[in-house]
């Protein structure tokens, strides 16, 4: 077992350590591979990350690998891996999330310190043990800038910035020395304060003096005052409370002891679950590239919440909110909020129904996204959606109408916010009306499940779901189970919000559409296979575990009558038991290989998020489906995501069962699903 | 012989296209290589430009070679060369330059006509002789970024910008199509207007109906309103007179006729010279970069004039500064004084001297630089400069301080600004009072000759000249010929400038010191070999060019009395041109392999720029000088600017004479020394 564990590659991955709300990264940690600084990018930054030590001014130095050498100083370190020899935790990156307060209410000290767009960590080394002089380098090396030293500008800060976009800075201290220049380690050239500002190596160098232990306390910071946003025009939030870069870099040092508690609080948390060491690796991994993707604005005088979509930079893509729903409540509800009202103001829409070739009136439905890359796209249109389509790129209106419905009423629940339920219940009454169109125009011919695609497809297109890279198992919207459990959910929370806002009778519609959704979802098992089939159409049978994840959403919300097996939906739910204890096992939706968790029994992409979200659902309401194959999947996906077929673009999603390569959906913030497991 | 021709290397050079002032290029034109829109760069942009055309809708374009094909839509088009099938002149970007009149004193019309961050160009099909209709492209492909089609925001422009930073666009007209998406060729999809704005691949199509011929206008517009600059912080004056990128564009395709006819006017001036094509050609490219180095700022309600340095990017490095004189007095003389005034209010200092090993005072002088890459370093200190050097990146102390001399006679000269040469008079003075010094600070032991290093060099370093990169022939300041034959220029200058001052002490001292350096560089001449030493130290031969450098600034001002061989430096004059008539030779100062100028005969890295001015001296005072050999080495000079060793840099300074591969200086301004040739 051990040489066969040999064998394996070694831990490389890159983390996205991000503030709050500044759709920037310090991306680090992929053996030989640069990152650093980056800020609305689709990947990892590519500057060199110098880290490390040596103990004696003749020794070399003893680097992590987070760079590519520079040719001009090949030669001043080794090429040895530095924890043969290295303290085990010599050099730390936080990032302290927290509950952030409706940013349209915050006094400014508190606005300051949950938006500062900075990442805090510490350099140290203990020197008690040696004879000689240690020393400490952190450094940036970035060939198409160049830097220039903070303290010609702000004397407390020692450090270095490229324009007024990016920087890292430590406090001025005895045994804190500046490099920078053509070579950082061993600089040739030196100005009339050691430095050469037309080189674009730099570094601070921290001496420890022997028998001594020391830590130095590291800020990173970006900053971006312009207009970012076109379409909607906006600027950072944070600008508004933060003079430039300087002041964020400050800010950073002055309350680094705060932003150190925060993230020890959270790594406590963490460890006080029930997680095993790979969920807690997943779930912290998964929110730092949330983290990363998040970007909070500020338009005419307001919040403009955005999440980015990873690697595609999709503003708001609204089959994301709604699984970041669940990590967004615990830590600021205010922000579904704000995402809800623009898909209301900006990105709703009407739509007409193919009913056959003849076009019948639609009703409300919501925009995939809501632009791409700091462009906000048009009133009523995404940036995604193409017409004419029945694969990839084709509209999602059914599935963006239910989100609506599940984030609202999630949202108004979990938020305790009914005043903005009650404010929307005109657009809840619409998507009501708008999901039994979708199903049938005639009232008599309904059964609950989406039949009818938007016009907005076109007459030869058809409606996707979110899985739009999967095969039709997952990607067709029509006769779809995934979406039809999911539409049974929407059902569940609408029967709950109309109550809620004491609407007996669109309540009691509601109970109604649902009961007759899960009658017909009933009478679609397979009873000989023990499965439903993903398609209700063409003698589809790929099996999905997507199949469940309509009940997150009354699971999440405790309604508990809608998920007691001996409830209304009990025939449902015994079914899905079966589904699920049959998927569950290898060669259908565990891969036979990997032993990975398949969303699809028929297609080797599969999705962490939802493997996440799913794994929540199976353990809450279908324990019995969790075979051994299926628990020992969390290594299986922790190493997935540990090892660089997935780990050099942080966190990812789309990933192949086979293999553990990422295929797509990389750098991306939906694996806080998993922050599900934390309610377990 | 044709056969010989046919193996060398096809032309294939990168030219900037580039707005004044703005710091930003429309790179493109190597062969197989990307470019494109570059803001602030060291280099080309590595975009993918798409520009071609096809007649009938099955044909495959043809596309200029401006791109490496995105494997999405390789096969879309062929890999000929479009020259084998194309109209001689379908497309052409415009780089029109004018007489820039003092923008602190512009009207808000003029300054948008003058600062206006656009290049403009068109695009056309002459499709009479066709049975088809016929497609015209222009695109960009750029996977870093998403383009947003600008008419979301301004009905009036056809086209398409990343953010708010840079886009093109036409006007909107029947048989303009927009394109963007993963295939700007080939698009697979399209939403309700037909374009994909995830895409990164854009482009204009343009229609041209079977029988007629069609021009589209292009606007190529590049914008930043915030702060670009620390140290000194500073906008673009642009800003001040445009709204954004679409006022911008709308203002390129507004006034596009007028922006023609300037370049028109330009290149009929050119063509009516006496210059030769090789001649024109280097001319045209060294202008074009010269532009793309050029910013105007704006700080504190006034002007900030920029010549960035090039792949170094360095701020107004003086001995640039030096030689784009003559090509500024002709089209932007406040940019001189502008420069000149911020060298004597933040980056004027004063040294001590090394005389033997004991600091004496010494005087006044300039720091090699402002900073670089935006950042302005602090007062009296350039961003190159280090201490304790002998070689590349020493103090340039004496040098500097004759570029102040001489650019400010020469400005107040040719700008007819006495005004300010008076309110400058005491800098002057200092000036005079350094040189001396710097002689030896002993009156009794002076010869003119620089003698003593600056103490900002250090007790273990030494001076040297702008010639950093080369051998001791040029590189060490001390008894340096090129730099005393400078040094008299400076005193010729001081001599005039003090004596249209009417200060006539200080004009018949100065000419005292000319005469006493025109004295010692007599005595240094070899008549044994013909020849100066480049260094009056330790039996140096080497033999240089630049030994007649100093006389070009006499010689643009016409002060015909030191010119004269006849006259008082009659003597020196003389041995100037048969150590001219012995250098200009092969195997000496001329490559025995190439042809090309050698600007010392013990190095091959020479500098096209020094070239060009040295040409102008020698084809104006020594004639004779100009063998055959140093006559056709135009042509030589020309082909390394085309062929990829250089040109995949736009124009290139540094370059090996043996091989006209560059070896530094790349996208370089220095080149418009050429200006010079206009005047013989």
């Amino acid at each position: 077992m051990s040489s066969a564990k040999n064998v394996a590659p070694p831990d490389s991955y890159h983390t996205q350590h991000s503030p709050f709300g500044a759709f920037a990264s310090f991306t680090v940690g992929l053996v030989n591979a640069p990152g650093g600084f980056g800020q609305s990018l689709r990947g990892p930054a590519k500057q060199n990350v110098y880290v490390g030590f040596r103990v004696g001014p003749e020794e070399k130095w003893q680097l992590l690998p987070f760079f590519t050498p520079p040719k001009s100083n090949e030669s001043a370190f080794t090429g040895e891996a530095v924890s043969s020899h290295a303290p085990s935790n010599f050099v730390s990156l936080i990032t302290p999330f927290s509950e952030v307060p409706d940013p349209a209410r915050l006094k400014r000290d508190a606005a300051r310190f949950h938006l500062a767009p900075v990442v805090c960590g510490w350099i140290e080394y203990d020197n008690r043990k040696n004879g000689a002089m240690a020393e400490l380098i952190f450094g940036i090396g970035e060939p198409d800038l160049t830097f220039r030293p903070l303290d010609e500008n702000q004397p407390k800060l020692e450090g270095f910035a490229c324009g007024n976009e990016f920087g890292y800075a430590t406090k001025p201290a005895r045994g804190v020395e500046l490099r920078l220049g053509l070579d950082a380690f061993e600089p040739k050239f030196r100005d009339y304060r050691g430095i050469h500002v037309i080189g674009s190596e730099s570094a601070l160098v921290f001496s420890v003096p022997a028998g001594q232990r020391k830590r130095f306390p590291l800020a990173l910071g970006f900053f971006q005052s312009a207009t970012v946003t076109t379409g909607l025009s906006s600027s950072y939030a944070y600008g508004r409370v933060f003079e430039d870069l300087e002041d964020v870099l400050s800010h950073g040092l002055e309350h680094h002891r705060r932003y150190l508690r925060e993230a020890a609080a959270r790594d406590r948390e963490l460890k006080q679950t029930k997680l095993s060491e790979d969920q807690r690796f997943l779930l912290a991994q998964a929110t730092h590239s949330y983290l990363g993707n998040t970007q909070l604005l500020w338009h005419k005088g307001r919040p403009l919440w955005v999440v980015n979509e990873g690697e595609y930079r999709m503003i708001n893509t609204f089959d994301l909110t709604v699984d970041h729903l669940f990590f967004e409540l615990a830590w600021q509800p205010w922000a579904v909020r704000n995402a809800l009202d623009l898909f209301v103001s900006r990105y709703a829409y009407h739509d007409s129904l193919y009913n056959g070739s003849r076009p019948v009136p639609g009703g409300i439905s919501f925009t995939h996204d809501m632009g791409v890359m700091n462009h906000f796209t048009p009133e009523g249109r995404s940036s995604y959606e193409c017409d004419d389509l029945e694969g990839c790129f084709s509209h999602m209106t059914m599935e963006q109408l239910l989100n609506w419905i599940l984030c609202a009423v999630t949202y108004a629940e979990k938020a305790n916010d009914l005043p903005w339920l009650r404010r929307n219940v005109g657009i809840l009454s619409e998507c009501a009306e708008s999901m039994r169109r979708r199903d049938n125009p005639n009232p008599a011919l309904r059964d609950g499940v989406l039949k009818h695609d938007s016009s907005r497809c076109g007459p030869d297109g058809a409606e996707i779901t979110t899985y739009d890279s999967l095969d039709v198992s997952l990607g067709q919207a029509r006769n779809n189970l995934y979406l039809a459990v999911k539409t049974l959910g929407a059902w569940i929370l609408l029967e709950h919000g109309f109550a809620r806002l004491k609407l007996v009778k669109e309540s009691a519609a509601a109970a109604a559409s649902a009961d007759l959704l899960a009658k017909t979802l009933v009478g679609k098992f397979e009873a000989d296979t023990g499965f439903f089939p993903a398609v209700f159409e063409k003698n589809n049978h790929a099996r999905i575990i997507p199949a469940v994840e309509g009940f997150v959403y009354p699971l999440f919300l405790g309604l508990n009558e809608a998920t007691d097996p001996k409830g209304r939906f009990g025939p449902l739910l015994a079914q899905l038991r079966k589904h699920l204890s049959n998927a569950l096992l290898p060669g259908v939706c565990i891969d036979a290989g990997t032993g990975g968790w398949k969303i699809s029994s028929t297609s080797t992409n599969t999705w962490f998020s939802k493997i996440a979200l799913a794994q929540y659902v199976v353990r809450q309401l279908f324990p019995e489906a969790m075979s051994e194959a299926a628990h020992g999947a969390d290594r299986v996906h922790a190493d997935w995501q540990r090892k660089p077929g997935c780990g050099e673009h942080a966190m990812c999603d789309q990933i192949r069962s086979d293999s553990g390569i990422t295929c797509g959906s990389r750098y991306y913030p939906r694996g806080v699903t998993a922050w599900l497991w934390l309610l377990e």
